[in-house]
């Protein structure tokens, strides 16, 4: 056993997890990305590196909510963001259907074949501002575009497919793009995550329209830099005015 | 103890439950009702009585949406109907917050004071088809409007409240609201659940209008019987062509 063997902390609730997808956009290769983890191996257990959600055990005296903030931090650094839970997922074998997660709970936990459900929690942020770094189990804490996501452990692809639907579901119908991007950016660059994470085309100035129309926006005296020529202003989404308009029965979808 | 004690069922997972949201729609009073049960006395225990939402411990092999339909069934009789998993529930202290709450813990469970966590579902049905009959740890198992319910049991006034928050988003951005009614329905039926529902009231040519260019609805041959003059058409959900329209990003929002 390891020092890292976390069952000998006992207000922890053996049976019941939390993980966190979070979702970033990376601007530069117009791409979603998501959080994983690597695991540590254990020198007295042979097997397979898994990418993994940042996930761990809930304590006994936690909300789920504290539960998801507190595992996101020890695995990868990350904090201050706002997590929102998913969904629960408990198929009785979720956490030991494949030979390399029977292996690695053997070196972590005191009862490797009990039934452990999880709280799926997720969060956008914008990942030029979230720079993870990996500690306790995770030796690596990495940025990764979901569409090269490989198998990941446990039942965490399963969760990662419902949260995407989430997002996407999300998208269509709340002003949650502006999380993905840096606090002031081109209407080019909030189309580009519309286009890209709902896998669709849509029309320029179809798009600035509807958007502008919203009257969410605030255009700033300020264009982008570094861009060749007729450089676009930058805008800043208004919090307070959608709050405003979405108790009046707003609607946001595209 | 009682026979009722179900801790003696080793194979109940004891910090684990699920609790069941059904909503219904009394056409007549046009209200939204919610089915609750009534919790039968245990005469070695003072308490008063609380109305609750069906729920109970899950078992080592069940999924989640497994044991909410046994429970349901258990607790109502009322089976056959689409669960849908809403989150999770998993303040530390949500079961025993509340003396009648422990009160009525320690005459069922082995551990009354153990945290238990909560996976809650809801479902749309019509009230009309499904009577509900109290088994099980229930003594009785009822529709009740939903602007009548009492404080109820553990947090599960708490788990209505995000249940209903859920069904009017779900009741702007899905058409959902047909669950709620007999197969054959007419536009003034579907306007009151819209209506009821979401607390708005809705302009009659505008909703028909909008009802029928979703191209969703299919205008029976037949008109509603018992009415004094001008009868309305029946109408009947095409879901066939609902699910064709939605995978064509179909925006159903009112």
């Amino acid at each position: 056993m390891t020092d890292a063997f976390e069952g000998k902390e006992l207000d922890l609730v053996q049976n019941i997890s939390v993980d966190c997808v979070v979702f970033g956009f990376d601007l530069n290769a117009l791409e979603l990305n998501v959080l994983l983890i690597e695991r540590k191996k254990n020198p007295d257990y042979e097997y397979e590196d898994f990418f993994a959600l940042p996930g761990n055990l809930i304590r006994q005296s936690e909300t789920f909510d504290q539960s998801a903030i507190r595992v996101l931090k020890e695995l990868t650094s990350i904090q201050d963001i706002f997590l929102e839970q998913l969904m629960a997922f408990g198929n009785p074998n979720r956490t030991y259907l494949k030979e390399n997660d029977r292996k690695w709970l053997q070196t972590i936990r005191p009862q490797p074949d009990e039934r452990v459900v999880t709280i799926a929690y997720y969060s956008l942020i914008n990942l030029e501002k979230y720079k993870p770094t990996a500690s306790s189990f995770a030796k690596k804490a990495i940025w990764m575009p979901v569409k090269d996501v490989p198998e990941l452990a446990f039942d965490h692809s399963q969760i990662l497919n419902k949260a995407f639907e989430a997002l996407k579901l999300k998208l269509r119908t709340e002003p949650v793009g502006f999380n993905l991007l840096p606090r002031k950016f081109t209407l080019g660059q909030l189309q580009s995550v519309y286009e890209t994470i709902l896998g669709i085309e849509l029309d320029k100035r179809n798009f600035r329209r509807k958007m502008l129309n919203k009257d969410i926006l605030i255009q700033l005296d300020e264009k982008q830099k570094g861009v060749a020529h007729k450089s676009p202003y930058l805008y800043k989404f208004d919090q307070a005015k959608y709050e405003a308009l979405r108790d009046q029965k707003f609607d946001f979808s595209l």
